[in-house]
């Protein structure tokens, strides 16, 4: 006999579809839910509620943004000479939250994937390649997934920025920091010694 | 620069709230909320605002229900001389799916525990005592946790239970089936071998 009351299965079918959340997972957030302070459960739900009507895209870079254009876009403390591109807009916090960048930032919303029908019409390679050619830009940093997808996605954009007189690069690939040589997949273990660095 | 929208830093406070979701899951899950399908974002939300006011505890056996009495307690099939007393209502369907059980359950709403201000009275211990008062009952398996707390809990209520007529009892606490013995505590594993049973 199942006890579990609609309002519960329900819920449970769609706590499964997020990522990461199995079956067990779901049933312990469940059970949380079930018996957390009321207000904790409407305050979670209201605030999912008005996740996406609250949030867009900025018609300039396609980060997710509260207002149009975005934070970015609009700061002019921002170094306006490069551009780093990223496949997802969520790329973008953890760069800003590494410090290591100050410019300006263009997300593709994902990459080139022929099998799964994403073609460039699919991506915001169209607007990409125009903020480029209106000029402004030194460099475009390709920073798509050091992923087949990714480095497939990559080469297409650096061939269609050629006639721009722009610097094209990528980012670093090799060991994380604080890594292991031994851990590391045998790729990455290539690719690092490959693009070793004189100290 | 923090780029990530008041919206979904609000969400990301919320997510962190719940048990096994710590900042780098609350992340993922934010960033699958953001682009999977508006749809499933929206029946999630519903799906957690109608959770709390569409279900209630049975006012038998406490056992979490969309209408009351619950299913078990209204089913003319369970076996109404058998009472298995829990700590939770949601552990009642754990063992519904074991199907090793047909009789009434009874939720405690928790186990005794002095030290955060939990006594007989902030447990459904009364309306148990009552319940096996009117009679009925030949026997009362007290199903609390197998902990300081659910042993403490089990032992005052078999106290409250010597005047009436029943069998009070215990499950079997042991070695988890495809256990492994090495990989058992040595409570479990003691009790396993002292409680060991003939073949």
């Amino acid at each position: 006999m199942d006890l579990r009351p609609e309002a519960v299965r329900k819920l449970l079918v769609h706590l499964k579809r997020l990522p990461g959340i199995g079956s067990r997972s779901a049933q312990r957030l469940a059970e949380h839910l079930l018996t957390c302070p009321e207000e904790e459960v409407e305050a979670l739900a209201a605030s999912l509620a008005h996740l996406r009507s609250s949030v867009r895209l900025c018609s300039q870079c396609f980060l997710l943004t509260a207002e149009d254009p975005c934070p970015v876009c609009q700061d002019p403390d921002r170094d306006r000479s490069v551009l780093l591109v990223v496949e997802d807009p969520t790329t973008a916090w953890s760069v800003e939250a590494s410090g290591a960048y100050h410019g300006l930032y263009h997300a593709l919303l994902g990459h080139l994937s022929p099998l799964h029908g994403i073609g460039p019409d699919e991506l915001t390679i169209d607007a990409l390649v125009k903020r480029v050619a209106s000029g402004g830009f030194q460099e475009v940093i390709l920073g798509t997934n050091p992923t087949v997808e990714g480095e497939t996605t990559a080469l297409y954009i650096a061939r269609l920025l050629e006639p721009y007189n722009v610097v094209v690069s990528r980012p670093a690939s090799g060991i994380p920091m604080g890594g292991d040589l031994g851990a590391v997949d045998q790729v990455t273990l290539g690719q690092a010694l490959t693009l070793r660095r004189k100290l």
